[in-house]
């Protein structure tokens, strides 16, 4: 049984690397297994403990995710560490209880738009999903955390504006239906950071102690003022990918997720302690470098090297 | 007789454009007269209103800046738009008070080790060059705005972590001198959002209600998140560079100036309004492209362009 306090203690921020799975969503050219696996080994190394691994997606839509046992299993040999695999149906969750995940991870869109024209089905029946999924979690042997994250939540790609409101109603629903953990997601990366410090600080009243991740993207350059404003909101969980990896399906050209490294800056500079070593983690990006030569990577502390004088404090 | 007042009204946000200063102090190929002159007139369309426009410095140590006199009539010629100049001596100064610019700038370093190595001089003769400066433009006939940036205030090149008292110790010598606004640059991007939000709300405190512009830096992307908490903080003049056009002397291959596109996002989405049209803003892009192909450009609006059905409002 992995219980969430113990993955996301309230009095700490953690850093989930979702590069795994949300950065390799759109790449055209898939790591090898063994890349993958050396991927996370290195980043352990470095300190992180979450990671997206995959999804359990059919593999002949997304062949990239068609290593997820594997991936799980790595995750199983390395002490203290924790893996996240995305679930949309009964059959995916299934899966993924199978596989002994750590954490299934699912999505429900913030607005009904986005909803039936991504997923086919209602936002209501989404959410009847995700009660269904902590039916069968609760069911199960292991009994992984469940994670439900609301996409669009800050600005949707067909409907514009998102009323925040609206999200807050979902959030509720889902922890009624029983989920350990709520990620705010900016799926196309619309918001700014007052937008987001106060979904954040709105989603955290109406958690009643759970954690609330969020997820962002960097797609407008918002990612890391954003990351700010969330921690500043109470959010204590984000996610990020190494060099940003992942696209935008609504911007082509745009960057991803937000940038993993930077992240670690941010919240180092705040005061956040992350147990990340910076330059040991930089140096993994020669494995998405050598696995994946086309896809563009960003970051700050990528180019420009840590300040002089903080290499040890950041580390 | 230029009023600072007139120019950062104390309601509302100000962004400068420095990109024909700052952005160009270390590009390899400079534009022509007629393109900067063109790049001011399309900013200025798109409701840019504040330039740095070049420097007073001899013209054989920064040819880039030979015109500089020329680019001062231009922005003459826009109703309303405004022109800062760099100069470091007396020299300069009387250069930049027959040029008739709307305003002076000048630079006095944070660390006595950044000051020597960089300017072969004490802070304190630095800050009386700055009296001697505000002096001369005192007995001046049209008495243009006095603007002393204090430069690695958050993090120093040479000695490393600063300490704010020192910071907020030259800035107050530098109103005392009668400057009518004070800059606080992080040089060389060092700072996390909480140091520039903390320093930031100190410098305003003591500032008696004149202007404090935050000029930084994204060379380890945090520029627009230390934007956001100067924003937070009370700042009400920030700098930015269109493209992020200019490097980092400290950290060759490095991002440059906060990106401007990307700060009038930020400043529109917090509910600042800037009057600046977005759109119109990164089409000027294409200047710097043709005339500098080998500068790389940046920002996250140019790249994913406005979220939809936000056009009207951003612009």
């Amino acid at each position: 049984m992995t219980r969430y306090q113990d993955i996301y203690p309230a009095d700490r921020v953690i850093l989930r690397e979702v590069g795994l799975r949300d950065g390799l969503q759109l790449v055209k050219k898939f790591p090898s297994t063994a890349a993958k696996q050396q991927w996370i080994r290195e980043e352990y190394a470095a300190g992180v403990r979450c990671f997206e691994v995959g999804s359990f997606l059919p593999a002949k839509t997304f062949p990239q995710f068609v290593d997820v046992r594997e991936i799980v299993a790595t995750i199983a040999s390395l002490p203290g560490a924790h893996g996240i695999g995305l679930a949309l149906n009964e059959r995916g969750v299934n899966e993924a209880l199978e596989s002994g995940v750590g954490e299934i991870a699912t999505v429900v869109s913030a607005t009904e738009e986005h909803s039936q024209a991504n997923a086919n089905r209602s936002r209501e029946s989404a959410i009847a999903n995700v009660r269904r999924m902590v039916e069968l979690r609760n069911a199960s042997a292991h009994k992984p955390v469940v994670n439900a994250a609301i996409s669009m939540a800050l600005g949707c790609s067909i409907a514009g504006e998102v009323d925040p409101i609206e999200v807050i109603r979902i959030a509720e629903k889902l922890f009624e239906a029983g989920v350990d953990l709520v990620a705010v997601a900016d799926t196309v990366g619309y918001a700014g950071p007052k937008q987001v410090g106060d979904l954040t600080a709105a989603v955290v009243k109406i958690a009643g102690g759970k954690p609330v991740c969020v997820h962002l993207h960097d797609t407008r350059g918002m990612g890391i003022a954003n990351a700010s404003a969330a921690l500043d909101a109470g959010a204590r969980v984000l996610d990020g990918s190494l060099g940003g990896l992942g696209g935008c399906p609504f911007a082509p050209g745009a960057t991803g997720n937000v940038v993993f490294e930077d992240l670690v800056f941010l919240c180092e500079s705040k005061g956040f302690p992350t147990g990340i070593d910076l330059e040991k983690l930089i140096s993994v990006r020669k494995i998405l470098r050598a696995e994946m030569p086309n896809e563009p990577l960003y970051g700050g502390l990528a180019r420009a090297g840590l300040p002089c004088g903080t290499a040890a404090k950041a580390a």
